[in-house]
């Protein structure tokens, strides 16, 4: 069993520290830069945007994990994204690695880059320069809320979390922290995410954070758009002296779950603080004939714009999902589906069911609800969390001038 | 060369016959049974809908259309789509056909059927088999705008069309009339077409309207949703006693410029009439590896919302494009794009180029203009058109109830 701490984020397992600083980039004056450490070199996986266009951190970071898989730091900043800006933007990003690494005296090719922010400006290095020192001056062991902070853009919300697992051998913990609004606003582009843990992970546990990922920050969607600078950063130190691989098969099981848990109530937050979103929807796609096609008709329904649009008319529109999911290029037949809104059927078998309209009209009306499609076609299940597509939405995205 | 005809439209053509009623299927007591009837059974092409949900029409035509590539009439109702109604619907849309042939004597699995409007629900056959007599009593040769009124839905504007082209042995003409607002993606959506030809066409012409089909109803995009019922039909009755196979090359080559021209605006006039659409934008993806990647990127961009609310902005928002074409999985190098919003170029290999704003601010301001993606990956062009997303796209959408 896992124990959500209070106040808890990237700082709660032992041995990392962090910051937050106003470095000048942002025209708001809002915190702009960050920095997470650890004690200790930290084995480390990243998984990036698949997008064709990738900005020049996410190719740096490509670069130096290549061939190690460890990492002791991440220097991050929010209001520039160094996207599209060719060889001067890598440049830069090697750059804010190899400051950082030389004044923390750590080895090269230890330090990861995030950035997120507008797109096709170059860094204003001067900026960047300036803060590295006050970022590693400022570092400390209780800075999870500092670091979070820095991280935001357009982001109403911070959002941090942390958890502990009680083993035999002592408690070990995960922490971490997000960024991201609209899956990719150009604007102030990106979804970025930092994950910690004190548990010593070996090489192969990538295969699970790869497919953790898949059912959290992978299975939201507020927009339907990938970015530039998408990443997804672990770093375990193993300070809690507890390897994964010492642990017994329920407490492994434990640790899956908790990161598991942790990494989709982060996503979830993401969703939540979609631009302009009213309301969060998981989509859950049942009974499919396997995992990958559950989450693809999930995540092909929560980008649906009618199905979106509905969700803000507080409509149970069962008509939008079923034809969206039956676009899906994902086998189903409608006549072997059912759909459920909560716990309320609507479909039975592809064919409205005289359903209690009052109860319905309960579910749509909540903040976060479920939508069940149940395909009847074989054993495999997923869902994918979105968000409802709103005046606010459109507002936010048409307003804002290049 | 070929001509446009004033006030064209399905019964452009010799031998083609229309009506259009009010048969009380819609609460709103606008027109919504239609009827069209060539004098002569016709070759007969259709496409309909690759979305897994299928509309019981669309199921009838499909198992019609298997044996024989002939039709001499198509009975259409909007109001009621006849779909997820399991084996009553499919029992419904054949008798609606069954009825036509029956009461203009024609043989049997002579005439197809068309339905658009509420999903779920069965049709109201009492007012569908009073329509049919009255539908046919009203067929005349100068009906195209009767019957391209009866099978709109939520359409703002009456889409129908017709050219005329002059070949040696005498005069050819194709028109068309087609419905379609929300729901509208490649791949037809919630889109109903019907094109009229009095040229004679071989069975091979199938491959050319297929194609025609992906450049036009398949290249538009209004909110990236299938629908249930989408379908084209081509009938080439053969009454100006000219068949395509006895043209010349040349004439053959015109007559197959007219029939894109005109699917191609029709498809454009359902973007144009996008629910809450304010703009037309063509985006051209040109200088790709293949055909097929060039389209796929187009069609990708034209979904993007985040593209979309800009063109609504009347921004020239570069990233949004450029980090949606990168999420395209086509191939692609930001280091050799280039980008044009109308001949704009704010783009040259990936880097923002110093441009002349207040041209630039010009083009986008404009009611319909076109974007280019310059990928310089190989020699392939491709074009998709779509419309902006705007405020009333979300009222439209979300105050709608079911």
């Amino acid at each position: 069993m896992y124990t959500i701490l209070k106040d808890g984020g990237v700082c709660s397992p032992r041995g990392f520290l962090a910051s937050g600083i106003k470095a000048g980039i942002k025209a708001s004056g809002n915190p702009d830069m960050a920095l997470l450490k650890s004690e200790r070199a930290a084995r480390c996986f990243a998984v990036s945007t698949t997008n064709k266009v990738k900005a020049a951190p996410v190719l740096y970071n490509k670069d130096v994990l290549e061939h190690a898989h460890f990492a002791s730091a991440v220097i991050v900043n929010s209001g520039n994204a160094n996207a599209c800006t060719g060889a001067q933007g890598y440049a830069d990003s090697e750059k804010m690695a190899v400051l950082t690494e030389e004044k923390l005296n750590l080895t090269p090719k230890s330090v990861l880059v995030c950035s997120t922010g507008v797109i096709g400006r170059l860094m204003p290095m001067d900026k960047i320069e300036a803060g590295i020192p006050r970022l590693i001056q400022k570092l400390k062991p209780d800075a999870s809320v500092d670091f979070a902070r820095a991280i935001l853009t357009t982001d109403l919300a911070m959002k941090s979390l942390a958890v502990e697992i009680q083993t035999e051998k002592g408690v070990v913990r995960i922490g971490g922290a997000c960024k991201g609004s609209g899956m990719i606003h150009p604007k102030m582009a990106t979804m970025l995410a930092f994950i910690t843990t004190d548990v010593g992970l070996p090489i192969d546990f990538f295969a699970e954070f790869r497919s953790n990922i898949d059912e959290s920050f992978n299975a939201i969607t507020v927009d339907g758009d990938t970015s530039t600078n998408d990443t997804c950063i672990l770093l375990a130190n193993g300070m809690s002296d507890i390897q994964y691989n010492d642990m017994n098969l329920s407490e492994q099981g434990e640790f899956r779950a908790a990161l598991t848990m942790l990494m989709q109530e982060l996503a979830k937050s993401i969703v939540r603080d979609g631009e302009g979103a009213t309301k969060l929807i998981e989509i859950c796609v049942s009974n499919a004939e396997s995992r990958s096609e559950a989450l693809k008709m999930a995540r092909f329904i929560g980008t649906s714009n009618l199905a979106k649009c509905a969700m803000f008319g507080e409509d149970p529109n069962w008509g939008r999902i079923l034809s969206s999911a039956g676009s899906s290029d994902v086998n189903m037949s409608a006549e072997h589906t059912d759909l459920f809104f909560g716990d309320v059927q609507v479909l039975a078998s592809g064919r409205p069911v005289d359903c209690d309209r009052e109860a319905l009209n309960a579910v749509v009306h909540q903040r976060e609800y479920k939508v069940t499609l149940v395909l009847n076609m074989g054993s495999a299940s997923a869902s994918a969390f979105t968000c409802d597509l709103s005046y606010d939405y459109v507002k936010i995205n048409a307003e804002y001038t290049t």
